[in-house]
């Protein structure tokens, strides 16, 4: 999946996913107000007018982009209805030949990390048959449980050509609280314990050591050029993306934080490998609530859509140019 | 809400809790036979089987426990049918006065958490409406992401008084990788930034650095003698238990790993505090699939649900003769 991942990059020209991660506040009042009048102030009306926010967003970049990562939180948020709207939004946006990552951040022991790969990018067995649940491409997997709880998704990925992004050293502000941890060289506390870790050779924080678990994982899953075991590193956190790139040199970096969350094009350059790849940056509220943004209030709310489209092209150029000044 | 689960334990004598956890492996023929026929082998054929089984258990075993722990991956696995059955699960057992834990180990950067915490523990704004999706009493939360990644879960069980448990130190084999790495005293990569985490005072495991967390996040969110913030702590890895309870003098434990994963009843009484308190423990498979073990086999897989009644007795009994041991 990586393989095709890099080949709508090329195409496109733009290492570029727009987050769906529609709250409600981003989504225009005519569309709310026609999805109440049909469903009433439910969860069904709030799903419905994500569905329609998303469609026309959708419809509105999708030749430009080479990937869409929908948030399931925004979704799950409204419950069923609201995981009707998204897997609806998977299969809408694959036919349109996007690539999907579902930012799920599921991760557990071994058995029901296993059932979550099996829903999510695999098939699962019922009775003679082997049907599919959601079916995104790739999703971001939380690595807290260690190798045991990682391994199952890779094995799904191995059968099923899908990928997985690992949380390594995520956006948000507290990151570091643990993430960024100075972790004592050649010492765990279960030391000697199977699968325990073992020896690290220097004091480095905890998120270089996920770090290089990302490429021993990733080494058994490989595409041609890069494997489809990724790790998402936070625009946000430009010094520790430079760091982390050396270490993982043959993943793909999922980088959140660009835009609203404070990353700008010129901190990126470091996600990226010599060859232009290796990174693909991700924007949610920048793009599909560009239409509340001074820059792009022109379009109106009810030409919101043309209002994203804009969005990505200057971001692809804000990229471009950042790639472009190395 | 953790007020209601002591109430619950006091009144059945059992600091126990049933993972709901229904692989179709365990679902006996007849029932995974019957669903198929009505609905074929299709996710909705998988998901009615699962609500079969787990309705019968439930109906055996409600009278006994004070708290349930469906494990959402198993739902998920079958998509949106799945997901359905998981929904009218929690229901069904709180409509028989049972705590529901809604095993989701979610966690995400704020304003996501949020989403999620408004999806499984409260109310959703929609309109002028506030209306929910799974509605929980307790879920598990993934802390790898810090603070304002746990906080949004926090405060809605404030508003909505609902409770969570943090993982700190999963049951599985390899939660040492990440979990048990000494972490440097007085130091963090990003150390002098806010949110980064601060001054620590000794070189120590991170599990301990994310007890100490749960006991500062749960001071604000205080039942009459337990917090509403609890922890998951192993019963695989007693030790570890013994030092996090001392740690986390308020927050109650959740227990997993007891019965299939490997833990005895001896080893969990230093999970509990001296009031009796402190510690719930769940055990999956042990029970519902109780009727597969040699020594539950005379109910045979037609009185499956009876042999999970058995197991649940001697489960009790088990922690009784611990506690009463120490």
């Amino acid at each position: 999946m990586i393989d095709k991942l890099i080949r709508n990059i090329e195409r496109t020209g733009a290492p570029i996913v727009v987050g769906l991660d529609p709250m409600l506040k981003y989504i225009p009042e005519h569309l709310q107000k026609r999805a109440f009048e049909e469903h009433g102030e439910t969860l069904k009306g709030a799903a419905e007018a994500v569905w329609a926010f998303n469609k026309e967003i959708i419809d509105h970049v999708y030749d430009l982009i080479p990937a869409v990562k929908p948030q399931i939180a925004m979704y799950e948020q409204f419950g069923i209805e609201g995981l009707l709207v998204f897997q609806r939004t998977v299969e809408y946006c694959k036919e349109k030949g996007l690539i999907v990552i579902g930012d799920v951040k599921r991760g557990d022991i071994g058995s029901t990390s296993e059932a979550y790969a099996v829903g999510h990018l695999g098939r699962v067995q019922v009775g003679s048959k082997l049907c599919s649940g959601f079916d995104e491409d790739f999703i971001t997997v939380n690595p807290y449980l260690g190798s045991d709880g990682v391994k199952p998704f890779i094995k799904v990925c191995q059968e099923e050509k899908k990928g997985i992004f690992v949380l390594v050293k995520t956006s948000n502000p507290s990151s570091g609280e643990f993430q960024d941890r100075i972790v004592r060289a050649g010492i765990t506390a279960g030391a000697g314990r199977e699968g325990a870790g073992g020896i690290t050779t220097a004091d480095r924080p905890l998120y270089e050591i996920v770090g290089e678990m990302v490429a021993e994982w990733g080494a058994d899953c490989m595409g041609s050029s890069y494997s489809n075991v990724g790790a998402v590193v936070g625009a946000t956190y430009p010094e520790q993306g430079k760091t982390l790139r050396k270490l993982m040199p043959k993943a793909f970096i999922l980088v959140p934080g660009y835009g609203a969350q404070g990353g700008k094009g010129a901190d990126l350059a470091h996600f990226f490998n010599e060859d232009g790849l290796g990174a693909i940056v991700n924007s949610s509220r920048g793009i599909i609530a560009a239409y509340k943004q001074e820059e792009y209030a022109k379009y109106g709310a009810e030409h919101f859509a043309e209002a994203s489209r804009a969005a990505v092209l200057a971001m692809k150029e804000d990229i471009a140019g950042a790639l472009a000044k190395r």
